[in-house]
């Protein structure tokens, strides 16, 4: 799959518009556009029409591994958030929901021993769909103070959620449907919540924020929630399908009929979202007049909106599914797994022929782990204060090879016999034959940190033995010369069936 | 090293404007230019000031394997010619010359080893340094008709150049000096050299023909040479230092007082280059006027220019190192390595501290295989007419196993404890699980062509043997069970060996 990608696929799915502020573009000499590929869900649904037919060729998995580009506002970290990195990224194509489900389950249960082999404790937690589209997505994290998301876990049964998704159990707020219709208050000067707070005697919590924003097509949107609760942006982004949330500028206040520090959701010309924190009470809101809120205004009763939840949940905040609290870490996404659903295949028209002899669209979903950041981490939480302890499936090589010295005969013949024996066995071999000393090549090897350290040096020769030591032991072991090509390839042996 | 390189290191070599015409350029969102990695020179030179600073440090190699873009005018023939393509290239960074070249001998006896190993019959040969600059450069290329190289081959001695850049030798042009001076000719309507000869009974070889070019920095350029010989315009591109050859527009043509399809060099105001093949003899030329040659017009004589040698070498010309004929052959390139020199470390100011105390320029090498096209020849000459039969280099499974069939369970159990025993051996295997017939197993493994089939069968398991056969051969072997295991690892650590 190609690292530049014709704009023609992504104007398809209308990627190519939504998502212009993170994309790489580019045109060639004859005015073509092409992206960088972000991702690659276009390209496959794209062969996937070209390719696949009839059901008969159902279900189908690709994946590679491949440079993408994007055109981050803040790379950040080393290889955390880059502007450029590579990832192994999978697709499936089914014929039908079930199947999706399958093999959704199938790359679910590889991500797990997959991260259980490079050696990263990376639990699986729901997160938000984001720029992919699609119904239910997972992300695997790294819980580590060094990450930037956030993650919601239950500290009751097994829910763990990315805050961009989690939901959490609202409790019946107190308070009750106020009596009295809307009244107005003076509040001269008074155009945040904690001035409102420390005026009015108030919890922020009896207070609605009124929060005006920018949608789709010139849309002005006025997210309602209670005053100690905070917006969540990727819920919004998802719930307006806008690629960024902007707040309403001037122009957009005047229009709705809003007066900036006391917005207030009555009689706003905007379409209002209530957020579900909001109960069935009376709250103080802003009046849309300066210096002045309005009191007793009850959600339904006094103005209008959709319901949906758009807001932050917090640590201490109650688990959606068993009522037990939330605690909140910060991790590291390393991978994350998509169902898609429809969402290309319907907007391409990828369809194949179904046993019945209707043309149905395929029913996709996509797998990432981002290479960098994995390497990353597995290097931050495996090593010493001498360097990386390589997990053995992602070493870079099998046995480090160390000749001491590398001028002595007897040791280069002895190493080189056993560095082309190892060869043919099929043995990943790094073999240290510098001219420097023995402490020099001992810590190099710790740095660098492969799992299984050979040395032939001089005196193990006149001992009669090679010495064996691995990364993650402290204690040598000494091998008869004649015995220690099988012993090395016997070691590597059974490390590759214990990962 | 990335696929998006700043533009900052290309404008510091000047190859941002002077490659303009092949170059995928993009701008990020702060309008900061990049270009989609043509090759990597500037990338590593800059790492290479940035991280090498003695000459203790020296020699150092560098290589990657990554995806590069180029925005060619005619890609054609599958893989040989794309505007994407993966490229193995690698860097030599020495302390001088010598270090240079030794470095360079080592990565050409490498690059002769690649491609025996990978079942390639190519040859090196002189080329064009091009857009890579630097002094001295190989192609390596496999001869064969679908090729779009020219590759000129002496019969008597391993002189082999690419057209580009190859050399004939000279000999001395019959005629002699002219003893009278140019004189004028009418020569109405007659524009061409087929129309001269045919209109004043000459040979083609009797007339200079004088191309107008653009130089650089708008200078114009007149090229000389005889009427039977052609312009070679990867010299020439070479010689006026321009990416691309233009030809002069009718404002050139003026300014240089030049009259379309009667110039000639004498008076002519431009730069004049005098081929190589032009002899010291008197010649017909244009007359720089309407209907209007000069005859006897002698180089150095009537007009002045400096020599190069600027035209195609064909057929039956002579060696120049030998004298020998020769001959002409078409071939892919699908290698080539650049002797740079200071090309770059000078333009980037890439300096080391050398051991007398004085900083020098990085003397620089760099080496290119393009693996698809690699690839694409590799099959192209490695297959009967069953499929492909991968070279066991680069085949991209040692073992194609396959279970007949795989429902019955004994036939089941014996495959997957052998492939579980193989992967702990080291063996890279192919397992055809699927429920197809045996025939349509068969064709496939024919048809992808890894060097050794291993079939665990019903009947075979019947008569207590696994059958083994080679890609390559006609032949199987059937193997005891029991010893079935071993005996497969023994044939892969054979031709591991023999590769």
């Amino acid at each position: 799959m190609p690292v530049m990608t014709p704009a023609e696929l992504w104007q398809e799915t209308g990627r190519w518009d939504s998502m212009d502020a993170i994309l790489f573009k580019l045109r060639d000499k004859s005015a073509h556009e092409f992206l960088v590929s972000y991702t690659h869900e276009e390209v496959v649904t794209h062969h996937a029409r070209s390719e696949i037919l009839s059901y008969r060729q159902l279900p189908a998995m690709v994946y590679h591994f491949q440079s993408k580009g994007r055109d981050e506002l803040r790379p950040r970290a080393g290889l955390l958030r880059t502007r450029e990195f590579v990832m192994k990224d999978a697709y499936s194509i089914d014929a039908d929901a079930a199947g999706l489900d399958r093999s959704y389950e199938l790359q679910h249960q590889a991500y797990v021993r997959i991260f259980e082999r490079v050696g990263l404790a990376a639990v699986s937690v729901e997160s938000d769909t984001g720029a992919m589209g699609g119904d239910v997505a997972h992300e695997f994290q790294v819980l580590t103070e060094a990450g930037d998301d956030r993650i919601l876990i239950c500290s009751g049964c097994d829910y763990r959620a990315n805050n961009e998704k989690a939901q959490r159990r609202i409790v019946a707020v107190a308070g009750g449907q106020a009596a009295a219709l809307p009244s107005e208050i003076s509040t001269p000067g008074i155009s945040t919540i904690d001035a409102l707070v420390a005026s009015l005697g108030l919890e922020a919590a009896d207070i609605l924020k009124t929060v005006l924003l920018k949608g789709k097509d010139g849309e002005i949107v006025a997210v309602v929630l209670p005053g100690d609760r905070e917006v969540n942006e990727a819920k919004l982004r998802k719930l307006l399908d806008v690629g960024d949330v902007r707040f309403a500028d001037e122009a957009d206040f005047q229009r709705a009929g809003g007066v900036a520090g006391f917005v207030g959701p009555v009689a706003l010309l905007a379409r209002v979202v209530i957020d579900t924190s909001v109960g069935d009470r009376g709250y103080v809101t802003g009046a849309n007049r300066k210096d002045q809120h309005l009191r007793d205004v009850v959600a339904g009763r006094d103005f209008q909106g959709e319901r949906a939840d758009v807001h932050d949940v917090r640590e201490g905040d109650l688990c959606a599914r068993c009522g037990g609290a939330l605690t909140l870490r910060r991790g590291v996404e390393v991978g994350n797994i998509f169902k898609l659903g429809t969402y290309y295949s319907e907007k391409m028209g990828a369809t194949y022929l179904a046993a019945d002899g209707a043309r149905k669209p395929f029913v996709m979903g996509s797998y990432g782990i981002g290479v960098g950041r994995v390497v990353q981490t597995i290097i931050e939480t495996n090593r010493d204060d001498r360097g990386i302890v390589w997990p053995f499936a992602v070493a870079p090589f099998e046995v480090h090879l160390v000749a001491l010295p590398m001028k002595a005969s007897q040791v280069r013949e002895t190493s080189d016999a056993l560095y082309a024996m190892l060869r043919f066995e099929g043995v990943d071999i790094l073999f240290d034959d510098r001219e420097e000393s023995a402490g020099v090549k001992f810590a190099d090897a710790d740095l660098i940190g492969i799992p299984l350290r050979v040395t032939v040096s001089t005196r193990g020769l006149a001992a009669g033995t090679i010495e064996l030591k691995l990364r993650n032991e402290a204690e040598a072991r000494h091998i008869a010369t004649a015995e220690a090509g099988r012993a090395i390839a016997d070691t590597i042996r059974r490390m590759r069936e214990a990962r």
